[in-house]
């Protein structure tokens, strides 16, 4: 049964509570010992590694172009028409988010301006097993080809049989992914950070993984960049009291079946609608298929709040800062001023997660654990980079000369200040 | 005496090289138990923190705001009239870079957007003694007031006697930080992202610090953002023989006398620049007050690189990546567009590094150690956080169901298309 709180009666620390993840000192360790190696050994130690934890032997890593040729000619016509759809509008979404660089030239003799680069090379991560999801090669691989990343390098670990899903390799496909390797773990980590004779070396690493890609991405981090550690998936949904208990109900056990750690929150103004939603849970958890792993999310990580009113549930909602929002009210962008920490939301009774996970466009990579207080929704930010320039004449130099000197000697910097009034010296 | 490098002949660890620096393991160990204590602790354990680090025993950590006024009526007009000056090129640049929100609504029933929200609260942190610089205070806390920021709250560590530096107090005032912390080190940084009964807890921890900053920030990043972990300073002069030597040695030096650790690289066309630089360094060095921090940092981090052209010079800045880079040529507009990987790029042979460091707008807080691939400057992005809104009618969801659906259940999450697909059903 999921527990229910009053507002005025909950620890803070439970109204924050997450379910719990980390990494180990075991992991850390075995994750140090693999990047060591694949930086040493380059290929032969991914190889390695490849046969230990995915149990193949392969002869090479880089999956042909006619492999995902093959698997894009024999996929059902109806995923490829599901995965064009979606993509279309992931593009559409995300091209809004492309910028542009600017200069100012407001004063004669001086340029100033920003200009963005896409970065170079980006590595995507790919998990294998059941959560090697397609919508995920999407979400990661479009926002990354519209920034103009020249390659976008997918990784993702082999089946015993040294293949790749078909369905991975049709949405990388779809995507525009430039080339796949077949490796998982720590060890695809350490190939793109560092390179190997056939793994190019990548300037950041996006994607999610277990708990070895994580310790292993935050291990790389400097030497690359990385996208975020993300946490267990969540949801809160707010609702008021004429919200259908059944949808609530669905909507947030989409969340549960992830994973036991999901973490699934209703905050409502109605202790009927509380009632009803737990009671439309322990209903709806038997008729699914991962019932277990909802069933565990819900009874160990899931609760109801119940608010005083409306207006503090926004205000929980956003000291909680969920992953995803939803807000179950009939008149939804009353209260969009007033969300200030969430990574998406989810405005009105017909817009379940699910909607957003796949097909809406908005990215589904999301701030977890509360850090959407300061970080955001994966983006096209994401895959460039920005540089300032600075323009000036002599001329230009020479009206606010005085000023920089100043400036430079009274915080003791002499060096600065002569590289300024050198210019101006007779004979130099 | 500088090393000279032919580019054919130099070892690519070589060309990437930078000052060494980093944090060691009695570093960490201290990090970790201040952060505990301060997090248990609070004010108390600030105060003895600062007693035992700062010798000074405070009543209380927050400068009264008659001390910020009275620094600033204290001040001298003309460093307020270079401060002000300053300050105004900074917002004027920073302003191009703020956000707006985007709404897409191309299809009825079907509306889509970005909003973007200033993060609530922010904590600066400012050095205490020689480094610390009043530049920094507006670097930092302008794009943070830009972006909405509603209470910047800076920390620097008190003189023996108690007091802040006037000359930081009065640029605080004119950059608009809401409040000031006597308190330093890995305490302050524990004060912020915990907070104590007196020192509210922020979202996010700006600004430079020394070894022990810099851990402390990176063990509480997750709890809160932080902005970056910034290495020793550099800057690359990329030349071509026309370049006046004196020009070129003192904007190298003005990076040198930093910091032993910093790194100042020439690259040039041309063997006779390399010598005339490297002859002219020799003579300015003995001239600086900072003659020994330069005379380090140039013997044992710096170097000049004689490329074959200067499209080879081009290359070899985009490898290093470096923090500052000067364009010390006649038409440096030309090259633009082939620099990719740089913090900010200084264009023109009169445009030394200190005209930006101080003066023209663009930020100096700058990504290090060939962070720059991936990193960007300090800017109003790093002040705000986006969340994406899907709001879709019935009858939008139900035209696109199907597909939603189709997806889901191509990943194995039954509950996904459920929370789709019940909204459908009858009696639900």
């Amino acid at each position: 049964m999921i527990r229910v709180f009053k507002s005025g009666e909950v620890a803070r620390a439970d109204i924050l509570y997450r379910g719990e993840s980390g990494s180990t000192q075991a992991v850390e360790d075995a994750v140090a010992d693999i990047l060591a190696d694949v930086k040493k050994n380059g290929d032969a130690a991914v190889l390695r590694y490849c046969e230990k934890f995915d149990g193949v032997k392969l002869a090479g890593l880089r999956v042909a172009q006619a492999d995902i040729d093959a698997a894009y000619e024999a996929a059902d016509p109806e995923f490829i028409r599901t995965l064009t759809m979606a993509a279309g509008n992931i593009e559409a979404f995300h091209k809004r988010q492309i910028r542009r660089n600017f200069v100012i030239n407001d004063t004669p003799g001086v340029v100033l301006g920003q200009k963005v680069t896409p970065i170079e090379r980006v590595g995507l991560y790919v998990p294998g097993g059941t959560a090697s999801y397609p919508s995920s090669v999407l979400m990661n691989a479009i926002p990354a080809r519209l920034a103009g990343v020249s390659e976008i390098i997918m990784v993702t670990p082999p089946a015993k049989d040294g293949s790749v899903a078909p369905a991975i390799l049709t949405a990388a496909r779809v995507a525009g992914v430039t080339a796949i390797y077949k490796m998982g773990g720590a060890q695809a980590v350490a190939a793109l950070a560092y390179g190997t004779e056939s793994v190019p070396k990548v300037d950041k690493i996006v994607g999610p993984g277990n708990i070895f890609v994580a310790a292993a991405k935050r291990r790389v981090y400097g030497i690359v960049d990385i996208d975020m550690i993300a946490g267990p998936s969540e949801i809160l949904v707010l609702a008021d009291a004429a919200a259908n208990p059944a949808y609530v109900a669905a909507d947030l056990l989409s969340q549960a079946e992830h994973d036991r750690l999901a973490t699934a929150v209703l905050v409502c103004d109605s202790e009927a609608l509380a009632g009803a939603v737990s009671a439309e849970l322990e209903r709806q958890i038997p008729l699914l298929p991962r019932a277990d792993i909802a069933r565990a999310s819900i009874d160990n990580n899931g609760k109801i709040i119940i608010a005083r009113d409306m207006a503090e549930g926004v205000d929980i909602a956003n000291e909680i800062a969920p992953e995803h929002l939803e807000v179950c009210v009939d008149d939804p962008f009353s209260l969009l001023n007033s969300i200030r920490n969430a990574g998406s939301i989810f405005l009105g009774k017909n817009v379940p997660e699910a909607l957003g996970d796949y097909f809406a466009g908005p990215n589904h990579t999301l701030p977890t654990l509360g850090t959407a207080r300061f970080s955001s929704p994966l983006s096209v930010d994401d895959f460039v980079k920005k540089s300032s320039f600075i323009y000036y004449t002599k001329e230009a130099l020479g009206a606010v000369q005085e000023r920089i000197v100043d400036f430079a000697e009274r915080e003791g910097l002499s060096a600065h200040a002569r590289s300024v009034s050198i210019r101006f010296e007779d004979g130099q």
